[in-house]
């Protein structure tokens, strides 16, 4: 059978090469997951079990994906960040992008029941859509990170005294909403204690700063050296050995993926840890 | 806390609206399928199971997505297609994109204990990559579609005559690539006939012709109109008001989304379901 | 000396093919002309020897690029029509849309002395920038061509009765502006004709209907055919002798190009001359 | 009139805004330059007429977009360099190429004259075609600049030994390219001495290292700084007051552009002249 007569259409898919030397972050989030939480009686303003499940499917994706340097999650959202000098899958942005999506998913899906043993999932399933962006330098990338994770703040603070408002408060979702109009954080933070006795720096850090995943090493010096400007530094076309790129590549194959709850808008969680910036793999810390 | 000081980021995500009045095919494959097919030792040339596994996971996109017209699959992969006057997500490529192989990925990996039983999923779980192309008229679209159909049964020829020469001919992977070498269709036909007396022609359809699902209403008498130009001649922009439009989603909803094994090369699939390339929902055919 | 170290340079260009199958219009704009027509004290509402002066640019490149196949003008902007079939420049994006703006430019600086003798050019120079759009459909198109020429008649109906309150009924631009704000056509129509004795219909047809500009061959009796519907039809890939091809282009080329001010949103305009949607050169009409 | 039936059509431009804090570079070439060269008989192997009339078109053009920071030119091509924080024209790429290439053009035709007075032109007349590309680092743009002077290096070596081979030596095209096939490059200076007497490094500064264009402001001592590092290290969004901008603005205008014949792949040329990379206005030099 001929097939050549119909394979041109295949000269109708564009080519979507990202720009090369740019920090590509992509984002996935929950579709519809209001009501999905809903369904599945999340506890509010935080479900810890929600969370963790969002966490352990996106550490196995910075596990199975090497290329990826940090991971940054809150609510129903993940940001994961590929180096600005990797090369996976040509940088073709529908496969980077649909890859995290497809495997983020698949252990959504298959650990649901580790953590939600009582609570069978059906359907309609949940889902994630998700988007790439390309950041030209370290700054922007942080300058990234550090809007997700104010969001994060922002939004805990509110959903705390909401959520304390109408549990404890008695008020309905209206009578909340209206409470809160117009108040600005130190107002939440002292109606949050003079009301209810929440002091909100005791809050646990999952649900003030998110969750932060990456490579762990042994912590570096941070006096010694200038991140940021190191990794803006790399030149293109970085060139590498074979054996040096295995090396490297067995390095972080051994590293550990951690995920932890720290502020990644200073800049000592970055000097501490310049490994991700520079893709370097550090030290690999001695078993405790 | 300022948020705004780093909002600026959102403008490096660039828009990526796809042409209108233009035909959406999203495809995706199995990532990496050779090596899980070996890992949950899927029968050659064709395990139906997994056939059967693809082919409802596919039916639930459809289903939840009722602005598929519909989609065609093969082996690991499956074509999506949207309505060229399709404004979901404002037709947005990355949202159509994952959207499709989020759903997808969600109901391969819960309904695999349906169809294997036996055999347990475990990491690294089975995933997909997708993309969008754009075509512009309902040839460009049925010359797709055509050459996905023709891969099918150039594929699957080759396979079976491939895997009769190993299972029942007792060679091995290389000698059964040589004795193939620089065959046509006649000879591998011949071969199988002659050697094992297997005609072809009765091998399942869902082998030969790949697995094809939409919305199922009553057949049309396909001399009695041109689909092909009715649905090039859909003008732009298609206005509808909002009580034909629900009651045409009502009809749609109420559709039964099958899966069939039909040449979809051929105008007689086309003509006698013109809603598919026209969008206007058919009778819905009676219970039997 | 080595080049190589740099070369990879070349890798940050992005393709930005065309979506094949589509009508490619081009669109090229004056910049700054406001201020460019104070400079050179152009006619008000309309100066002939302005719109003459694009016109033979315009008609210069549809000569010297043969793969156009209609053009349209108003005021300082041009529109350019590649056939949706037309592979120049592999459908570059920016080698179709820079071409077609640096050969117009090129001509209406080197024309301008033939149209204003009297007013030589000096910097700052005119100068034009351009943009292309892809229409997947003959029905788009024509709502293309539709749209350009529905502004040509709105705008001069109105401008044509804002200088007629000016230069003949004595008001300056606010009052003008002032009378016109909220009118109609038919107020227009009305005011023009009241009060001034202009009867709009008899304006002419250049500044009414704009400019188009074709290739002429003998028209064709219109009831015989359904030109769109075979333009839509047209299959791709389209497959052509070279000796086919270079007839075609034989008789293109002997073709007279004409500048002609007809209504395009008619049926009639297309349905007498095919070669313009088919791209198939008529017959070249008897010199006389 | 009813327009708003075919506005609709508007909506298939698609948006082109260049990534922000990117380097954006616009290289235009001459188009068919060869044959043109022929018609009006060009120098061999350079033209310095030709060369003057494209680096003063060039120098318009850098005049006349103040957001220009800097112009290489060889041959008959031009890069024109926009500063990553530029905003012009949002970002969008179709304005900033077709500004570009039509403002070229329409110099290149006016000062023919001034030039080539004894050779009028006439039709088909010189046009060029452009393209953008983004880079994100300094180093890359620097990579960029340093491709196009070593090409400008290689091409005009072998041009100049080619000539001369011609020219002095008596051979025929194909001869001069058989007799320089495979040489490297100090075979050709080898060969230009000894044959012809002419050291290379001699011949003038504009055919071997091109012209680069930019705002000349008093240098600055290399030692005192780093300037890429300080370009990298702009944070977006760059934010400035009216009034800083505006001074800014005026301090640029006031300066003068400059045609030089400099090595822009060393460090130096960039760091004396620290305004190209950091945009902001160096010191006015005296008038001398």
């Amino acid at each position: 059978m001929a097939n050549s007569k119909w394979e041109y259409v295949k000269h109708f898919e564009q080519p979507d090469h990202l720009l090369p030397n740019t920090w590509v972050v992509v984002r996935i989030d929950g579709r519809g997951f209001t009501k999905f939480a809903n369904k599945y009686s999340f506890e509010k303003p935080n479900d810890r079990r929600a969370l963790d499940l969002m966490n352990e499917a996106a550490k196995t994706v910075m596990t199975e994906m090497p290329e990826l340097i940090i991971a940054y999650g809150i609510s129903d959202e993940y940001s994961f960040v590929f180096h600005k000098t990797c090369k996976l899958f040509e940088r073709r942005e529908s496969k980077l992008v649909t890859t995290i999506v497809s495997t983020f998913t698949a252990y959504y899906i298959y650990l649901w029941d580790k953590y939600f043993p009582d609570k069978p999932l059906s359907p309609p399933l949940p889902s994630f859509d998700g988007r790439a962006a390309c950041y030209p330098s370290v700054s922007n990338l942080r300058d990234y990170m550090s809007w997700r994770q104010a969001d994060c703040h922002i939004n805990n603070l509110y959903n705390t005294t909401f959520w304390a408002l109408i549990q404890q408060g008695g008020m309905d979702n209206q009578q909340a909403e209206k409470a809160l109009a117009g108040s600005v954080s130190s107002d939440k933070n002292e109606l949050l204690f003079s009301r209810f006795g929440i002091n909100y720096n005791n809050e646990p850090e999952i649900y003030k700063k998110g969750s932060v995943i990456f490579r762990d090493y042994e912590l570096v010096d941070p006096g010694s050296h200038n991140v940021a400007e190191e990794a803006d530094n790399i030149a293109e076309p970085v060139e590498q050995s074979k054996s040096q790129a295995d090396k490297e590549k067995k390095r972080r194959t051994k590293a550990r993926v951690v995920i932890e709850h720290l502020d990644v808008i200073k800049d000592e969680f970055w000097d501490k840890r310049p490994w991700i910036l520079s893709n370097k793999p550090g030290k690999v810390p001695k078993e405790t």
